[in-house]
């Protein structure tokens, strides 16, 4: 497994994450660095403000950063979007019907009908979807989910696989590194809560519900759930922290969930995959469990925390998940699909086929 | 009105937010200021480490700190506390039984069947539960409730008075001052959230149904309203925000709460009490409000500010309630209370009477 | 004593501090806010993206914010300069050019040789400066320090008066509302200290020598001072802390520089001018004070502290100093030079001599 | 090399560091932990309150803790000592009169004449002054300096070896961290500074000279070089931010200082002693560096970082250092004397000894 990769958006927040990411990836390399024109031309030491607490890798500091086009990325095998929605709906497509897998981790077409929304843990079927989309070539477009839906979601699943949850009230306390670079002004955040983030509420009402659907005949017949957000921000560094109570169908009491949560075996082992991390759900039984300051960094970044299951007296259950909303919420997302794709060839290598024929 | 009143705790957090509120207030003169037996006979000025942003008032700084004795406080009418929860209970009953009324701020006996758990704007009509009480003379206790509770109580109020509330949803994101001081090492929530306060959230699901609930013959009906509470801590100095969903008996839209909540005129007015804000509700449009920074000294931190009133997907309405914890949720809610016994007669001058004979 | 006054910038976070300040000011009237062209010709409220934790004065509230061009602000008696430095050079000219007296909080022409650098308590009569400009009218420039200069020269005065200093030593730990809205990223400072806020040292080495300076025939000698600074920006919401090390040409020890600061008597006094504090130094003896979070507000934001005086085992003595960056450091010490300018008659109403001609 | 430790003072702050640091250790094995009584014979996970942000290592977690006494830790060759200061003289002292080698981090003895205060890569021969212990027997105690210290030293170090310096001001940004736990209360930390740290000024001015002493006649002639200091506390986790300004005896400017810096070669290397990180000494020419956030863990938290190196107007040069202060500043510096010493032969396997005979 070899894989020249590409990163569009190279230089802002995710796109950072990206390389910390993949620097010492063991399938991935980081053959090409795409940002806006701005930047192109020059090294990337230079064209990215370097926010990682971890020195910027050796191997990329000096790379030439390339513009955005299809052309410039001619070697990779595929591509990864850190780019931001206002230019990633054009610039993704231009990919795609050049041929390129793009792995995207922007909102452009997580809604799209032929468009998986993945998580290799949580729907690993739905990339079947690919075969829907049609760009004229090759190329495709695979997404994961909104920074905030990831940790709900993944926590969900085993729920759904052992009981029938109708409705999920959530409320959110994001960090701010979900709001990328500049982001948000210190003078807004510190010392503060703003019970606001623009269509981000909007957003954990309807990914789930695809998320969790289920395929059939190319088409994913969405979940019947109803889920109610409200987002708020605080001054964390890293880590979402989501308050979830949901009511199922039948009687379901805590046990019963924390059960369902710490006996759940993802379909994917560390064996498999480079990114899987050993525990997919790591359940709490502190009272004060899970913290982001604490536990964010679990699995590195990509194991999601649960804790604080109890009994809800409105709905049947609540309970208290961490994800860390840069790693397993967007850049470590998207590489565990792109791995998972390799594995099932949808991600090919290209640049190898002409080197053996 | 005039009346000279006592202090328990007077150095601690809550006691500190009493001195500063009550320095200069127009009916209450700081008689005697009291302390556990390490403070007894020190200056106030030495005794309390004054946190306050604000200059310690010229007025107590030089003030001696009492013994918490009832002897000792011979000269007031009636005393606040300020007293941590592992001493009020006998200490409270002590002051009571020698005659004083008690506006405690503790939560020992807040849900004792013959002692309100007052807001005047939300259920003045429970003071007559003091005529229940019986220290063996004129003592009674009052409390207020818990700091958490407050602002959800106030938002409730309007709808439990034009509508049918069931169940109520609650996320709390909590200051840090609630918890006192020392209270909360600065490495456990600096840039950290805490999803656990211990005993918050069974106060949340128990208060508001007593606040809410009917007198009838000297006891209290409580309300039929289940509430489910998860509490977190912030890094935030003051100011709790709670993340409230309501389900109604019947169908009520977002409009209806906000103007309920709009419309609700208190049954007291600043010109009735000293302490009584302008506006007892704020109701913000604005679609990132209300946030602690900017809103928790609204009304001198007496007004509860609720925004982001939207329709839930699965109860009927959410909304956002933001409280100032230690101003309208402790010692600013004790002294309201005490203004509005005074205006009832319950809480007399016990001083002026020998005095005018 | 009554003027009309203009305050360019009006919707930025100088400006804001401005509307703040002014909107209840005896002398001053808000009589006209002008802004970008993005901005002019909308109502304040919608303009301004107001931040302080007070709500925005309803006297302005509704003003139309006019363009930045002195034919827009023909009614005001003088205008006050919240510009960014990148547009303040050519603004403010235009408007000292047009007749208006401009008291800018601008650094552009601070270190201009006819351009008082003024702070009434320091140095006021360095308002005869005034007399050498020649914008071809009655129009003039007056500027104040830079926020960080500020409460090192306050501090400085009562030393330069009664001994020799010749060497200052200054690190320090600004706020971030130094540096505007939006400022600093909140990813960039939150947990964090930024050793660098550009062109700040060297405002610090140059600006206190202008203003302990003596003015001589037009003109200003310059004090015989070495200042080095180290300044680091520190997740402090207001109040820049200074901490201070001080040679003298003779012995001079730490009980000497205490009695001169707590000696020292501005000429001013809080009857002769508005803004005037009662206490210009305040003293701490305390050994952990002064501090941003407990004593910023003294004075309104006008006081300047002082604490921790010490000898200093490698120049005489050292201490530390804590003024409010946006109101003594800013807006405050730009409305106080106003006044002072009023006082002594420099600034004159204009729009009245019509009127009562 | 295999040496079995035990860890004093094993659940507090500087003890949990140790923990983490040495549970992957190649040549220290945790033999045992000692706490005091209230912790003895409970398992160490329920002892410790555990803050790292890693999860406590399950090499420990189970382990008994020990109580804090000789015969309790006598299958250990030697001990690493967090103690508190308030117990570390007597309990340090009866361990080494039982014979065992005590690696402190607290600060009893650390300015004792024939104690090292040992940092290897700066005064490594200072470990001669072992000889000049006489506990009894084989035991002895080494320190590692104050956690304001080393970051100091550590930079002055290579100056010291090319030029003269005669005076040193500090200005310290001191992290929270380095108050131990629960340490400093949020509320007067979170958007504070704090302009004072009991004793630390004083450490700073008196270790430096000892550490930079020269070791004669089994005695240390103190460096001569005055160091003055002002210490507070700010808002940030890990890393002591230092703002120094030098005053050499002859003229010396920002370029040679750079250049002593980055060419200095500590004696140690990385393939001498495990916890040597690879780079001593990091320079940075970034403006805007070193900063806690970002730099604060270079080489595991043992390379010391420095930056900003300019010019000083009062004394020589002036430039930023950054270190981290429970590594490099406590456990890390303690192991590193450790590790220090067992190559030296001053720590002996005493367990192994019977095994080999």
């Amino acid at each position: 497994m070899h894989f020249r990769v590409g990163i569009l958006g190279a230089t802002g927040a995710v796109g950072q994450t990206f390389v910390r990411l993949l620097h010492d990836h063991p399938w991935f390399e980081i053959a090409a660095l795409a940002a806006s024109d701005r930047s192109a031309g020059k090294p990337y030491r230079t064209a990215a403000s370097w926010q990682s607490g971890t020195p910027i890798p050796e191997s990329v500091a000096e790379q030439t950063v390339h513009p955005t086009e299809p052309g410039a990325l001619a070697g990779c095998d595929f591509v990864f979007s850190g780019l931001s929605s206002s230019v990633a709906g054009d610039v993704e497509a231009d990919f795609a019907r050049a041929g390129f897998p793009v792995i995207s981790n922007a909102k452009n077409y997580r809604m799209q009908a032929d468009v998986p929304l993945l998580i290799p843990e949580v729907n690993a079927d739905h990339s079947v979807l690919i075969e829907e989309q049609d760009w004229g070539g090759d190329g495709f477009v695979v997404t994961n989910p909104n920074c905030s839906t990831v940790g709900l979601v993944c926590a969900l699943r085993p729920l759904v696989g052992a009981f029938a949850p109708e409705a999920v009230q959530v409320t959110m306390l994001q960090a701010i590194s979900g709001a990328g670079y500049p982001g948000v002004p210190s003078l807004d955040i510190m010392g503060n809560v703003i019970p606001h983030i623009s269509g981000e509420e909007d957003k954990l009402t309807r990914e789930p519900k695809k998320i969790l659907g289920t395929v059939r005949d190319g088409r994913i017949d969405e979940a019947d759930l109803a889920v109610s957000a409200q987002c708020n921000r605080v001054p964390v560094r890293d880590g979402h922290t989501a308050c979830v109570s949901v009511r199922f169908a039948d009687a379901v009491g805590p046990d019963a969930v924390r059960e369902a949560l710490q006996d759940y075996r993802s379909p994917l082992t560390a064996e498999d995959l480079p990114s899987v991390p050993d525990t997919f759900l790591h359940v709490f039984d502190e009272p004060d469990a899970p913290q982001p300051q604490r536990h964010v960094h679990a699995g590195g970044g990509m194991t999601v925390s649960v804790g604080r299951i109890q009994p809800c007296p409105v709905n049947d259950v609540k309970f208290v998940v961490l994800s860390h909303n840069t790693v397993r919420g967007a850049a470590g997302g998207a590489i565990l699909n792109a791995e998972q794709l390799a594995r099932e060839g949808y991600i090919r290598s290209r640049t190898e086929t002409p080197a053996s024929a």
